[in-house]
């Protein structure tokens, strides 16, 4: 099948990579000419805006997919009179909007962090006055990699944030969320995937299992990763025994994940980013954080580390194919981002275990140019991560 | 680095993808506009004879190779004009002859099958008398899967045989050889490795691993398939526990390799196909069978099966990198080929540990396809071998 993918960046590039040996081939439609994604498809050059251009690239495509949560949902809808749109624009519609992703965590039994919207400069005096300091101006919409954030420290800062990301935007206020860890979890569900159970039950062989509803299909469960940030980008992902999740708290993600879900009849891979933060009691609860109705940098692992990849499992969902295992083939695996520079392939290439992964993109300040995939042990996941210390590009906390 | 590659078949594609994630680019050179690596890279489609098509293909080059053996020696001195082509001409040259190449086996301490040249049909009558019955008459040049071949099972054989591959080509008569199994040895050298060892000494971590040379680089073996050919065509290679090699037939044919590789200078990925033989005492021999300068089919698990594949080591080789290790990550690997007819998708992917790569090709009775790797213990992947039994295109034995 002739899939069709909006945006041309690395996502896209290793969901083809997945999906050529299934058998399918790729279009993709991006602005930049040296997109990543060139080297596994036909890249059609042109804007997300230009219906001209999506008429063009929708000719012969079997399904329309996307690598970025940040596509108009304008061009979804001119694609969708002609060829299926997978995972379904209503989620994509939510997601992009984080009031609104806030209110589909609450309606799915996940906590937010405590929000207002904002408005106008009035409005967000008010709010912090509520919210208390710090917090986070955060704009509703196009954020990503931690751009469009501003951090209000004292009310002092409230003129500045407002300079830098106010204006006509509209926007959201946040509580500063003191977390312990950031984790996440990533699902894809098969066409009519049932997704019966959370994977965690006594039916389950493993954590990270594929849940089997009617027909054989249902919902793939990949074990949640630990995620580590440093200036709003992902720099290290730790999967299975490194991870650390507590049992009930991936348990509780699972039950909500699928919740949405099967709700929304959606179609392929689904991630929820969330906050553990310790509660008064000693014990860990999950603040939902936020969400992309796509594949995810958190798990680029599961290329090496899983029998089906998030990329792989994503080709077979919205091509009508039953999921195959997220379960982890190794005790541990771990991810970590390349960014801003790139290391010499042969330092990387030194440390045992470790599967480098470059997007084929020129060097750029905060730019991500590749990542590279420990497995094994957890012991030699980690003693591979101590080695990638120092190698440019990488940042081990 | 922009590598180059004559031929655009599944190879070339498998090359590109494992190159890509080292940070390179790809540009094949092949005349069907329809080439399978056409998805990993730049197709340029054109004649190995035209000497412009060649020009305009070096532009920019850092490197050329091959994927396949049969590209005229003609268009590599013409690329060598301005790029440096791995694994080298000189070999290329020898494999390109039967007879040549058998030459070559005896003078690293091989034994080829019985051979006779034949150019006539004069030739071949004596050449049968003196060789017996059951042989083969094989052409000299550009055979492979089996074609170019007439197995003269007597006398009366010998002018049907003669029609069928005679005519103008130079011809070489093989004795039968009565085989208890096939196997192969892959085997990959970076530029100026000196291959220290054969891998199967007190210092090697297990079969397959790295050899280290000087400067940390060497020679990396992979632990050898035994494979299952039908109507000439390969269908299945088993690795690890479930190959059955004896480890005194592996050394010995890593010792005759090493010495090839570093006597000829060789960089890349090189594949020397035996049969093994029951001798008189019950011990067993290996007769060298034929080589091929490139990676082979009968290496294709090392994808899933080992930390660098062949793929990756070849490009590592040719581009001056390091190499990765070669050995198994599972116990046990298997291969087996799509042939003729695809598979469903889903019937592959319902078998466990199943890894289903499809080439994009256009079924055609007796075409490579696509594979199928299996990896895990001895037992899970004869278990996997047994659930592939009966899916269209694939042949257990």
């Amino acid at each position: 099948m002739l899939i069709g993918v909006l945006g041309g960046g690395q996502l896209g590039m290793m969901t083809a990579q997945a999906g050529v040996k299934l058998g399918h081939t790729f279009r993709f439609l991006d602005s930049a000419p040296d997109s990543p994604a060139r080297v596994a498809g036909e890249l059609q050059v042109g804007d997300f805006t230009d219906t001209d251009a999506l008429r063009r690239f929708a000719r012969g495509l079997g399904v329309v997919t996307w690598e970025f949560e940040n596509v108009p949902c304008s061009a979804v809808q001119v694609l969708s009179r002609s060829v299926t749109a997978y995972p379904g624009i209503a989620l994509l519609e939510i997601a992009q909007d984080r009031l609104s992703e806030k209110t589909a965590f609450r309606e799915i039994g996940l906590a937010p962090a405590r929000h207002l919207p904002v408005s106008s400069l009035h409005d967000l005096r008010d709010a912090v006055s509520d919210m208390g300091v710090p917090c986070i101006l955060k704009t509703r919409r196009m954020g990503y990699d931690g751009k469009g954030q501003f951090l209000i420290r004292s009310r002092d800062d409230i003129d500045t944030a407002w300079k830098e990301i106010g204006q006509s935007q509209e926007l959201i206020l946040e509580g500063f969320v003191e977390f312990e860890r950031e984790v996440s979890l990533i699902a894809c569900r098969a066409k009519g995937g049932a997704g019966v159970g959370t994977g965690l039950g006594a039916g389950a062989r493993s954590a990270g299992d594929v849940e089997r509803g009617s027909g054989g299909r249902g919902i793939a469960f990949y074990p949640m990763p630990t995620n580590v940030h440093r200036a709003g980008i992902l720099r290290v992902s730790r999967v299975g025994e490194g991870a650390e999740i507590e049992p009930e708290l991936e348990h509780a993600a699972r039950a909500a994940v699928e919740k949405l879900m099967v709700g929304m009849d959606y179609v392929g891979v689904l991630t929820v980013e969330f906050f553990v933060v310790k509660k008064l009691d000693g014990g860990r609860a999950l603040i939902a954080n936020e969400m992309a109705p796509r594949v995810h940098n958190s798990g680029h692992w599961s290329i090496e580390g899983s029998h089906a990849s998030q990329f792989e499992n994503h080709c077979r969902a919205i091509t009508g194919m039953e999921l195959g295992s997220a379960a982890l083939v190794h005790p541990a695996a771990a991810m970590v981002n390349i960014v801003g520079a790139a290391p010499r392939a042969e330092d990387v290439q030194r440390v045992p275990g470790a599967y480098l992964h470059l997007y084929g993109k020129e060097p750029r300040e905060g730019r991500k140019l590749g990542h590279i995939t420990l497995v094994g042990s957890r012991e030699q996941v980690e003693s591979g991560l101590s080695s990638l210390r120092g190698i440019p590009g990488t940042v081990i906390e």
